[in-house]
């Protein structure tokens, strides 16, 4: 008799699951902030030791591989930049523009230059050069998520460092997939193939961000302007993340991370727009977003703890190489946040730009496929060293931007 | 070269899935309520109309196979009990326990009763009779969602008639959930099967229901006052929402739907265990779920729509024997809402208990496997036949509710 297992809801283990990050990650986000650390730190952390105890006991769930969390913490950051893009206007972003171009490009060329370095210093003679080249390219693209959150929670995401950092994140995104589409085209020329050119895919992201940005918020105050006109209640979340998703979906299709795409709708989207809609909810779509981004967030943030692999830690010459590419890694982007210009705290921009995180990540996962004379452009053991990085900015990153924004308020 | 696929997001399809369905549900929820029906019937017709488009041309996506809108939309039915339970407290519903209690007895074993006379009358001379019976049986469970959204709307889920149905409806939960083992059990013994035994199922759902309300409700002061002393912002909804699905989890290990243990959940956590948290994060939690409601709720909806069979609609003799079904099963919950009693409008309660959705449909699924003599227990035309008049209680429920409460605020 199989009935009972029918009235078995197949959601009933993904609702346990998700309770059970939530309380791992508010406790763990509150003992980091007894340790003066971000709140954010604490939910990697927890997801870490999720990671740890499932390889540890197998018999633990392996929250990285959960679909559920998957798709929950994706949704998570995509709705963070969301919420980060609605705290900005288009003219605030364009008047920082200048200075978070300077701040990625010196963090884009400056990493690069240094992981080059370190890794033809630390590599066996006779590497490849694209090798090189390659890992100073994995260490160049900064993952905005977590300084995001580091600075929302600080109270910061509106001062003029923090819209600096975000937008030098997106012009980095746009530098990062060139660097990407150029570097893998080297390797792709020395071994004899072709592949998409620099001009069309820069001409592709640019041209997004630039529609988005003009179009885009030309269009948008005659769209709700129509959905003010619906006499439903609860209108206004469905509809502007639903914008929010679509500008995702969109700004991906031209090869930009879904995460600048949500970040430019929230830009766009201003208060003046949809003050009809507001009133008549009574918040503001501000104040609708919060509470998404309060359960969805911290499950972006656990995933990603959950999914380092607690074993790279743990060969000494893996972490020794980590440890230096890291160094360089960090000290290229503080130098970056000089970028900012006058009266801007260079050491909170820096700080701000140092997380690597998914980006780096996905740079990896394309150095793995990536064939040179047939043998794969990233060795196991390099690969590690890489991640190892990877996860050492990321543990770094939201504890140096936590510690020089200790204490004040941010204008 | 394959790096700018692994540029693109797998979360990409998803974004665009869920934009689209937040428009649909939106649009779709307009046009009902500018026909002077609840809006959450425009929801389910957008989705029955994402199913005829898959249909039509399958290069449409179909909403009912994606596991996003799955997941999304199961979770969106919990939260939404959530945010039902949190609009009540228990000494408000044990008031209207007896009458809930009478309600759902009425609503079990007349549209039992009259289902199984019409299947009598209806089904081929010779049929078994426990076939009649498990026909009656799928036509007495209630699905709440439908009915808790439209009170929502309508400002009535608090009213002495809202609790009275939402009540009734856990009450109909461990009901259904007997009369799933009793006829389970009678078809098995016919075919010399041992299922679970009545009385220890009973015993599980109660018990579960029991300990909630009681221990459950002394321990949440002390766990959220715990909570309280956490230090991070934005640590109440993560909790909160972490607590109604744990609880969802526990109801379902004992028998019951989700739904069931996440409306315990609401009801126990009463304002004065988190007056402390709400008072910090300036919101009651109320005010948090609801972006949430606002957000999931109506994929599930659309889902609900999505998932039924457009082709079920087209054969004469299926659609027939659906609507008297329908018909049989809709009076004997309409009569059941005169067991609310005395100054209680009946029509209010009895079109609240009409909308059988998912519980009747897990019902069919265990008919359709279990066997009688080597033969499956429901045909394939009984199935379409019965899922039919499920299927227009569904439609003829919220349309039903909202005619019923048109016009005025309830108390």
């Amino acid at each position: 008799m199989s009935f009972l297992i029918l009235m078995h809801d197949p959601l009933a283990g993904t609702l346990l699951l998700l309770a059970t990050l939530w309380l791992a990650a508010k406790v763990g986000g509150e003992l980091a902030l007894r340790l003066k650390l971000p709140a954010v730190t604490g939910e990697l952390v927890a997801g870490l030791a999720f990671a740890v105890l499932h390889r540890a006991w197998t018999a633990f769930p392996d929250v990285a591989a959960s679909p559920a969390t998957e798709l929950l913490g994706g949704l998570g950051v995509v709705v963070l930049m969301f919420a980060v893009g609605l705290e900005s206007t288009v003219p605030q972003m364009l008047k920082v523009g200048v200075a978070s171009l300077r701040v990625a490009l010196i963090g884009v060329v400056l990493p690069m230059a240094a992981g080059l370095a370190g890794a033809w210093l630390l590599l066996p003679q006779g590497s490849p050069l694209v090798l090189d080249l390659f890992i100073g390219a994995c260490l160049c693209a900064t993952s905005i998520g977590i300084s995001a959150q580091v600075l929302r929670e600080k109270g910061a995401s509106h001062s003029v460092a923090g819209r600096i950092i975000v937008g030098a994140a997106v012009v980095d995104d746009v530098l990062g997939l060139l660097v990407l589409v150029a570097v893998s085209g080297l390797v792709g020329a020395a071994g004899g193939a072709a592949g998409p050119s620099l001009a069309g895919t820069l001409a592709l992201a640019l041209g997004f961000l630039a529609v988005a940005l003009t179009l885009g918020r030309l269009a948008t105050p005659h769209l709700f302007s129509l959905a003010s006109r619906f006499r439903g209640r609860q209108v206004l979340l469905p509809l502007g993340l639903g914008f929010a998703f679509l500008l995702a979906w969109l700004g991906n299709l031209a090869g930009l991370a879904s995460i600048v795409g949500a970040y430019a709708a929230g830009l766009i989207l201003e208060p003046a727009h949809i003050e009809d809609l507001e009133r008549r909810e009574r918040r503001t779509l501000e104040e609708l977003v919060h509470p998404l981004v309060s359960v969805l967030s911290p499950l972006f943030f656990v995933l990603m703890g959950a999914r380092i692999d607690p074993s790279a830690f743990f060969r000494p010459a893996t972490l020794g190489f980590a440890a230096v590419l890291a160094v360089l890694g960090v000290a290229g982007k503080l130098l970056a946040g000089y970028g900012g210009g006058r009266g801007v705290r260079a050491a909170v921009v820096g700080w701000g730009m140092v997380p690597r995180g998914e980006v780096g990540l996905i740079f990896v996962a394309t150095g793995a496929q990536l064939q040179l004379n047939g043998v794969p452009l990233l060795s196991a053991d390099v690969q590690a060293g890489v991640i190892g990085a990877l996860l050492l900015t990321t543990i770094a990153g939201p504890v140096g931007l936590g510690w020089v924004l200790r204490g004040r308020r941010q204008r």
